[in-house]
């Protein structure tokens, strides 16, 4: 089965909001098993929503409409799709009382009123969600599904994935390919450098398998697809393929599919267990907060601190006010006593600092923005590597913070540290 | 002039990568008065390229697309334009000749025939910016300019904004619609609640003005723009609507347009000649990280502590230990007491401390996921705001930050401190 996403809003075409509930959607219905041959975005007017509207219809198995749906005045969708489909809009009671049942204070008429749009819906709608807010619905169209979903995303998240799949996959005459697919994640090798590495791959020319490239900042995803009817033959590809993949991006291979770096690092830190803090100057706190995104962090992260004066990394790390004269605080003498600092004031078994230059000033000819020494101190050792990144303030923040991941990575997997 | 996006890519139709290209245009365009009537995310075949090429050109008087111009295996554009719009890829020998020039290392000649993809090009093909290493181009067709550009997000906004842009504005029968624009971006209140608040502009009917409005999650941004060909009249019209909008968002109201809270609070910091300081538990970094990513924070930011564990509350912050006994890590009494350590440590102006549960464990019946106590300690005074915030812990983590900062601001202007 091919689908399509629709997503309608003007705040998508003007630039102003980043359109994340389709990708969203894309990757959990890739992942099930269904191809999405194309996305579009559109405008909050009629003609379009209901140009695209027809278009997917037409061409596709399956439409799922995201946005639109709201009470305010630029929501049109409901009103579009009854005229362009054929299914005038009727005011569905149930729904408008479920929607009076959970406000949780009393609104005056007028609010009422503009509510009632949330329950002038197409004949023929069914409800997915009587329960939520945003409640969404299918309608069925020549045999086809078109799921409506609100645009916000979290509440398009539960919806899709509580209820629009399941329908999707008891759809009679459901074929969805059978696909098996994995997302290599790379850190420290360039996209380029990477096709090199697995070239002799894509040269089988197998149209089952297919690879991707992509980077995503400061990574690189390679994505591995293998479309083949027959199970334990799709199984046998994938393996064959996954290992050579394995073998040919080497260390800079750090995880997988849902894998991000610090979850990597945490989960390597846990077992173990090892108790890691962190002296930041350059990168301003973003390495606490990326360990600190990861659910039961505070079980190996003992915490940090976020020393961007000269005075806070004499006062918070014990950093003698002298080494900071004599080589100044982006050096690689301030990024050791940095490490060491923190790791001894909060005992925990790794230190990491990082000094170095954001920018976009404060660079000079022998220390240019980017320049920035990552310390490393572990009860036997303490390593000083030198990094010198490209790109603005933000890049060089999140290199510094993911380089500095994956220093620790590679320390705790005994394998070769080196610079970018 | 109306104008259309299409972005090319497996990665993207399948969810892996997020579009962020066809915002930034979408966003780029908008504001250079240009209406984008639709963008459009097809996967690497053929067949679709071409057919969403096709509309494109037929409905539009300009297209950009983005993606699928590199030199691997599944990069097939220039290919598909040749076919579709009748313009022969021919290879470009001075294009070839400027990339092997640029050629950091000697590569083999394997390399060297796969980079010869990239200098296969439409015939006809203007090169935008020879210097660049994805140079993209214009092609003309039926008088219509189509704009190719890199899918990389970096390589492409260099292009649109020095090349594309200017190149449009010069475009014979070019009629951008006369557009004023403006985004209004809160903090504390929903979007049903801003809605009722500016309901009464929207009653005046007039068509040359439209509101919108976009959760931004933890904001909601409300965009006002109006189209009026004579500027004076559209300079009057806005001015209006933009007094009216102000009054009725009041306070929440913390900026516009391109304005971040961390860029607002920044600027009151600087302004004020204020140190700020900050002690973090649940938000793990996140609030430095956010000041920081502020060029120039080091004006007024002196650093922070990330005091994951209770150690770290006493040890580098000084929170006396009975505290922590008594009403535990998570109270009014601790925030407390770490925003006036914080802010004693570092000898700052103002110190700011947060200790909550973020979640997904760690909550109880008392203290719930969510629960967060903000500290604000300043040479006159210290507040303890308890925020009870609904959320996954990412969500948590950011209503912390952006309240937290939110604040400081309202500290600096001198109105009321509210908690969620």
């Amino acid at each position: 089965m091919n689908g399509e996403i629709i997503a309608i809003g003007d705040e998508l075409t003007s630039g102003r909001v980043l359109n994340t509930t389709s990708r969203y959607a894309a990757g959990m219905l890739f992942s099930a098993g269904y191809e999405i041959t194309a996305m579009a975005t559109v405008r909050d007017t009629p003609e379009e929503i209901s140009e695209a509207l027809k278009r997917a219809v037409k061409r596709s198995d399956f439409v799922i409409v995201t946005g639109g749906l709201g009470a305010t005045s630029d929501d049109l969708t409901n009103e579009v799709v009854g005229e362009t489909l054929g299914y005038p809009v009727v005011f569905h009671s149930e729904v408008f009382d479920r929607i009076k049942a959970r406000l949780s204070e009393k609104v005056d008429e007028q609010t009422l009123n503009r509510l009632r749009k949330l329950a002038m819906l197409p004949t023929g709608a069914e409800i997915l969600n009587p329960e939520a807010r945003m409640a969404g619905y299918l309608l069925v169209h020549d045999d086809k599904p078109i799921f409506f979903l609100p645009g916000v995303p979290h509440e398009m998240k539960e919806l899709l994935t509580e209820k629009v799949i399941p329908r999707l996959a008891l759809w009679h005459g459901n074929s969805a390919v059978p696909v098996k697919q994995k997302v290599f994640k790379v850190f420290g090798l360039g996209e380029t450098e990477i096709n090199r590495l697995v070239s002799h791959l894509e040269e089988e020319e197998d149209s089952r398998v297919r690879i991707g490239y992509y980077p995503v900042f400061p990574e690189v995803h390679l994505s591995l697809t293998v479309l083949e009817e027959n199970e334990s033959e799709r199984a046998k590809i994938f393996g064959q393929m996954e290992k050579e993949i394995e073998t040919a991006l080497g260390d800079s291979l750090f995880g997988a599919d849902d894998d991000s770096m610090e979850n990597v690092v945490g989960e390597l830190l846990r077992k173990q267990k090892n108790l890691i803090a962190t002296a930041e100057s350059c990168s301003g706190g973003l390495i606490a907060h990326k360990i600190t995104t990861v659910p039961g962090s505070s079980h190996y992260f003992a915490g940090g601190v976020v020393a961007y004066s000269n005075d806070l990394k004499e006062k918070l790390l014990g950093v003698d006010p002298a080494l900071i004269v004599e080589h100044g605080a982006v050096s690689p003498e301030v990024a050791k006593a940095m490490a060491v600092g923190i790791k001894t004031k909060t005992s925990a078994d790794i230190g990491l600092a990082v000094t170095g230059i954001a920018g976009p000033t404060g660079g000079t000819a022998e220390k240019p923005v980017g320049t920035v020494y990552i310390g490393l101190a572990t009860p036997d050792t303490t390593e000083v590597i030198l990094c010198r990144f490209s790109g603005d303030r933000w890049q060089v923040q999140e290199l510094t913070a993911v380089k500095s991941l994956d220093l620790v990575r590679r320390l705790l997997l005994g394998i070769s540290v080196k610079a970018l």
